[in-house]
């Protein structure tokens, strides 16, 4: 198991190092933009870094699970590569989100774009599994038969 | 492994397509109500559709640990049906704080329920493993006796 | 494998169960300082409670992986040590933010310390892992081979 899933725990440990840093940068924004706790609004600046951490937020569970997925079902080494694309995605985002709300919009697609593939490899591979097991159809393995 | 948790697996990755619907719904509410990020207040028809999505983005990280947790420890078919159960509840969630604040709480309630069951078979699936284990005391087992 | 994460799933689970109270407690501030839903401001006592609880969302699912792959690839045990620790450290900082801004801090910085402990573990096992595996070089052993 556990050499199995090496790069996806990497992966993983990495992103949630990322998340941190993102908190780490509105509880900046907070004492620089003096926004006193419990309020979120009153300075642009500073709602523009909490909007894009917590859209980060937002989205990190839907991305470590079908990173997991893509990774068990389908093909580890994928998963990981799509799994550190994805985070240059959010760092884009959240950088250009900070500066400009207009800047954040290519970090987002990019970031969408690989969390649907990686939703695809994991329903893929998902899909595959499930024929093997309940239909004893070996659809990989007849794929592989014409190549 | 990857035979034994695939129901769970196939769960997993539908809701986590169901929570970008539901961020994907939050966009395009957005864009028609015309709430410029990054703004999440100005609009009472925006609003309710963020909130509702925001609560869905709460609540997803438990549910997917007691659904994997009900699954690998309790049983897994249970666990998936009862996770099929809490998407359908959040769907009638979503929909239903989408239109108004009062028509969101059957579902709410129902998800809670579901929630809460996951937990209970979560909770008595450890508790067993645990007798199983560290007192060699097969609780499951004795039960099974008696029937 | 239900044998080697048994703990980390019992911590889990505990911890499920504690987010679920501080969402309950959401919902009772909402009814006892009379914000109607969607709104979210309003009233500074509620809005304290409702920071405490979002500043929880955050961190956890970052605390679930950092949990799982210290428990995985370090030492169970000690994970779910930490687990407990941090589970602690939220109680405090929940309380305290509840009352007053400035109680949040202590429990916070215990978190803190906490979450980078996980971190570091969950680093340091998969860092051995992969020397192992990639690389043949066992530091865990040869280290051993000291004491």
């Amino acid at each position: 198991m556990a050499g199995n899933t090496i790069l996806l725990a990497a992966v993983s440990v990495l992103s949630a190092c990322q998340q941190s840093y993102f908190a780490f940068r509105v509880g900046r924004a907070r004492f620089k933009y003096k926004v006193k706790p419990p309020a979120v609004t009153g300075s642009l600046e500073f709602e523009r870094v909490f909007r894009a951490q917590q859209n980060c937020v937002e989205f990190y569970p839907i991305f470590l699970i079908t990173l997991w997925m893509a990774g068990w079902y389908f093909n580890q080494v994928a998963a990981a590569c799509l799994g550190l694309v994805y985070m240059y995605s959010r760092q884009k985002y959240f950088w250009g989100y900070s500066e400009a709300a207009e800047k954040r919009v290519s970090g987002f697609l990019l970031s969408l774009g690989t969390l649907a593939l990686l939703w695809v490899l994991s329903a893929l591979g998902i899909a595959n599994s499930f024929l093997d097991e309940y239909l004893d159809f070996h659809a990989a393995k007849n794929l592989r038969r014409y190549f």
